[in-house]
């Protein structure tokens, strides 16, 4: 790369951090890459440092000695997350969302990648110390927020099927009930998909008492694999805390009332808002 | 937002227009967000023009007049993609990937957000002047290329369901025959998934004889809908030509032999690398 001014250096530097976070850079890297002393480096990583800082974009980690480097981790400042859950809650709440037998349409919503990018920071900031190897989710409608929280994460994503398919190779294949209509069905995962002793975060897009989530525990059992955390995007508040199967679990926005009658839907902040610890 | 000093404000202009690929912004906005003339927001802009296009990020294209700003185009340069394309080929190619039947096992790949970014950046390339307004795939595998590129090109995505969910409300559901298995399959969309006359994005990760994608081109028949485009990751040449349904695609990789007895794949490049124009 040819040598840049500052003020060409600080531009491709924040790209460049930006596209690999969660990964260590070291000092010497940059300085390298740039044809830099690494004390001018050092100066253009304190300016990135305190613009993501007051932006709330994320952290650059320093860690000095001779591995040492910078590591960009995204955040998300609680203040503006919950803007943005409330707007999308305003969206969610909107009566014709309403469908047959009470369920909410927001397949929508899982389709902007905006919205999703916004959620995907959340989920990132929630599990950013967790030491997480890999982030699953089942098809299909948990697709785009595990990938959104991947990328942030730098995580690879493993998707679990409903049915077992050719290309997917030998799978692992368990029965499990749906806790909210008692239904038997069956989820599978790819036997090559995940190695033994993976720490793994579980996202979804919607739980109700969670047995779909309990399913994937199980199946987490199955690949001798360690749940390092579980996000939910929407949780229902309808369920008995007692009835629900899971416990500890980060939602993002909880459904407390349906009203079919009146097609009133009342949606609230989740229990990721509710944390007292600073993000 | 605070006042911030030219090196911060290159920072914060950098990670602001990266975040919001496709969308015009004023310089007023610039202005008022950063407390700065308009003259200092034009210099950064020009110096993150320049860095954008060495990097080969993409562009930055200003639009003169009282409706003018800036816009951030994400591009890929075209030797920086064939590495990427051919270091995927690579991984592609390990004869364990074979499955039954002479599939390929490919989920683990799109399950790298990493590799789908590179993925993302190269479709959100090849299509950036085809005026889209959505992004269609099918259930499962082509979700997160969909989404990749879908947050390049600042574009929702509508998923194509291989079943009618009662989530998804009321659905158009159609009958396709899978060119290369002869089979009848079912695929549907949600009627409030797109609007009429919206014009359309297909995506998938993988094309045979075309079955599939010419099942979702019926089904956007059905919705007074265009197809814009059509991309898909790998497509199989072997395939004759003749016997393909759709003629008009840009595909990133060729599976071009697979030898079931010496377990040997080739694979090459797709007819995204043919194009002469520059991107």
């Amino acid at each position: 790369m040819k040598k840049l001014k500052r003020s060409a250096r600080l531009v491709e530097m924040t790209q460049y951090l930006l596209a690999r976070p969660h990964t260590l850079i070291s000092l010497t890297a940059f300085a390298d890459r740039y044809q830099s002393a690494k004390s001018s480096i050092s100066e253009d990583l304190a300016i990135i440092k305190e613009v993501f800082a007051d932006e709330g974009i994320g952290d650059l980690s320093t860690h000095a000695g001779a591995a040492g480097g910078v590591r960009f981790v995204p955040q998300c400042r609680k203040d503006v997350a919950l803007q943005q859950i409330k707007s999308i809650i305003s969206e969610l709440q909107q009566p014709d969302r309403l469908l047959p037998g009470g369920y909410l349409y927001m397949t929508d919503l899982l389709g902007q990648p905006g919205m999703m990018q916004e959620v995907g920071r959340m989920f990132a900031s929630a599990f950013a110390d967790r030491n997480i190897d890999v982030i699953m989710t089942v098809e299909t409608k948990g697709i785009p927020l595990a990938h959104a929280t991947a990328a942030f994460l730098n995580l690879p994503v493993v998707i679990v099927r409903r049915d077992h398919k050719v290309t997917e190779g030998s799978a692992v294949s368990i029965n499990y009930v749906s806790g909210s209509t008692k239904r038997i069905q069956t989820m599978s995962l790819a036997r090559r998909a995940l190695k033994e002793e993976s720490r793994v975060l579980i996202i979804d897009d919607f739980m109700k008492a969670g047995g779909t989530i309990q399913g994937m525990v199980d199946l987490l059992h199955e690949f001798r694999a360690v749940v390092a955390g579980v996000g939910v995007f929407v949780e229902s508040g309808e369920i008995e805390h007692e009835e629900r199967l899971l416990q500890d679990y980060v939602s993002l926005a909880r459904l407390t009332e349906v009203d079919l009658k009146s097609r009133h839907i009342t949606i609230q902040p989740g229990n990721f808002f509710d944390l007292s610890e600073s993000i």
